[in-house]
């Protein structure tokens, strides 16, 4: 990447402190120059890791000015004294920067259930610090890696009513992807002027089209999240709710999330290719996304995704298992722009063209219910030898 | 094998008719000398296999005198021909055997969205026929085998007021196993005296605690099934409701059940180990089995007992993001014996003892969630290369 990636009011940093046995790169920083509204989504899962409570708790402050991540420790499963752990965390990064400690929030990522080699990260945080540089996100986006193969990050600028805005998200993924967060981190910075409500609503939005819209292996984590920080230092007249304005940032935050998600799902364990799942024709919203997830999740249709053969009835199967009450008769599956399977029988199809479409590196399938207008999408990997091998050893 | 297994008034048969391109057995019958009382499970997939929406229907007669069954073709998502495959099928072998057509279920196992080769089957009828005889279970549970890779037979009798009393189940399983039947065919034949409404209500709490209990891979099918045929041939006191005999019939049924389900998570596809997950402390058994689905549904789970790794973190997040509201200091983590969480984090075990447990051929987690007296038990098997292999080249 020749590419910098710069927003401005904002610096980043990532080094290696010793948290990872491999020695590199595990803790990160993300600073704004000054006191910026702030939104976040995290994991539903009711086991949160210490970080999560924390910044579920800070966040309602509603601003924050810094956020520190580590990699190679989840700091889930870690009782009172992971939560501690993760307050001294803050409290030091504060103390150095020299800010509130409420303005600031953390971030952990990696195995669960051992403390926080603490002293190492408290010895690091002046260091890390004092490398904090306009031009250091790609280091922290580097930091924040733990299976990940590459770092992450997505960046766009547009104008705003005579404003240049810069938007820029860093994300780590790999393993444990699915809806409603997974293992999964990602973090926004924007130069934008904004209402923190508006933030709020709209970041919410955008999460549930494109991390919560992605499945790597149906498994959600302790530790995930996804915050923006918008510190307002382009100085466009504040983005307000019901500004038409809105629309275009809107884009930029959905082009970079959609970006940073599809990047994970291709660094999915072991993937060696996409699935795009679109379900239409739905009555709810929430039936169409039931559908695709059982599609994206079932392992069978990964696997027959993974070896390249037409096994469409494993789809069909997905579909009909799905709890979902549908009309048999109207569902429609199209294997790219091939109708597989209408009427409750199969449909002939050119066996070569079924075939060779197969064996894209993307591939994409479309279900049509015939019963409504809500339409849903998922972006899902196949499931790989690698997948395998990745997670029968991650641990020890 | 050594053991003949009779049960008297049945003959079975299984032979190659051609449906296998690799001319193993594909076709068997099951027939009891006299029409019984019957009762099934059926899957709940919305896309319903041409047999399930025949048998479905016919068993509302509650007699049964035969069950036909291929394999190497599901009759799946074949529209109304399938359907009218299913029919001619069932009223051939009606009538070279002589009785009702509606005394006759079928059903089958293999790919879906192709017809049936129903020529080779009509043909093939007579020789079905001519080979029935009381050894030949043998024969049908090898004859409705897929992927298995070994047959599928459990076998005990009881004296039940006086009376000897047999039962015999066969099953194949092997891929696409979960709860709610996935590809999953089960036959019981007995000879036991009992109501059809007593035999009903008890063969489906024994398929809940049995074959609604195991999990190969999420996945659940178009086919499954669960047949049992009682012929009364031993003509004890007939067993009806509230009768204290019941009790010996329900073990012996649940014994061969329990069985039968073991055996198809052992033949897993790819299968090397068997985890037995069991949750208790619910308040509700619908909880405890959401919780236990979730773990034994878990990739990451299944992947980390394959490589023996005690990541128990991946189980506490399985618990979490089950979706069921769990009180999270209360929630106890047991591998074997060893306590390895609780209140909100991980407790000391010997890492060589915890080690050596992971890799055991049989693996126990228990879950306790301290806040009720229910328990729900499932078996799983392991995520392995070859579940892959399998399944990324079924079809072609």
């Amino acid at each position: 990447m020749k590419k910098e990636f710069i927003v401005p009011g904002f610096k980043a940093n990532g080094i290696a402190c010793g948290i990872k046995k491999n020695g590199t790169e595990d803790l990160a920083l993300l600073y704004s120059v000054v006191p910026s509204v702030v939104a976040g989504v995290f994991t539903k899962n009711s086991f949160k890791a210490a970080p999560v409570v924390l910044d579920m708790m800070r966040i309602k402050n509603n601003l924050c000015q810094a956020i520190v991540i580590n990699s190679g420790n989840a700091n889930a499963a870690t009782g009172e004294e992971g939560l501690h752990d993760a307050y001294t965390i803050t409290k030091e990064v504060a103390t150095a920067l020299g800010i509130e400690e409420n303005l600031v929030l953390v971030a952990s990522t990696g195995v669960i259930g051992e403390r926080l080699p603490i002293e190492k990260i408290k010895g690091s945080i002046g260091r890390l610090i004092s490398g904090l540089t306009e031009k250091g996100i790609k280091k922290a986006a580097k930091a924040i890696m733990t299976t990940d193969k590459f770092p992450k990050i997505a960046f766009c600028q547009e104008r705003i009513g005579g404003n240049e805005i810069t938007l820029c998200g860093i994300a780590k993924g790999a393993g444990m992807i699915c809806p409603d967060m997974a293992t999964m981190l990602a973090f926004f910075m924007t130069d934008v002027q904004i209402e923190q409500e508006v933030l709020h609503r709209l970041f919410h939005q955008v999460v549930n089209d494109s991390f919560n819209a992605i499945s790597v292996d149906g498994c959600m984590s302790t530790n995930d999240m996804a915050i923006i920080v918008a510190n307002g230092v382009a100085k466009n007249k504040t983005l307000t709710k019901g500004d038409k304005r809105m629309r275009i940032f809107k884009e930029m935050l959905l082009y970079c999330a959609k970006q940073l998600a599809e990047f994970i799902v291709r660094d999915g364990e072991g993937a060696t290719k996409i699935i795009e799942v679109t379900v239409s024709g739905a009555e709810k919203l929430g039936e169409a996304k039931k559908i695709a997830m059982a599609i994206a999740n079932s392992n069978l249709v990964k696997t027959a995704v993974f070896g390249g053969d037409p096994n469409w009835g494993r789809i069909i199967s997905a579909v009909g298992s799905s709890g979902v009450k549908i009309e048999t008769k109207k569902v429609k599956l199209y294997i790219e722009d091939m109708l597989v399977f209408a009427e409750d029988k199969r449909k002939e199809v050119e066996p070569k063209r079924l075939h060779d479409v197969m064996s894209q590196e993307k591939i994409k399938i479309f279900v049509d219910l015939g019963k409504g207008k809500k339409v849903f999408s998922v972006l899902a990997s196949d499931l790989t030898y690698d997948y395998i091998k990745i997670n029968a050893h991650y641990h020890t």
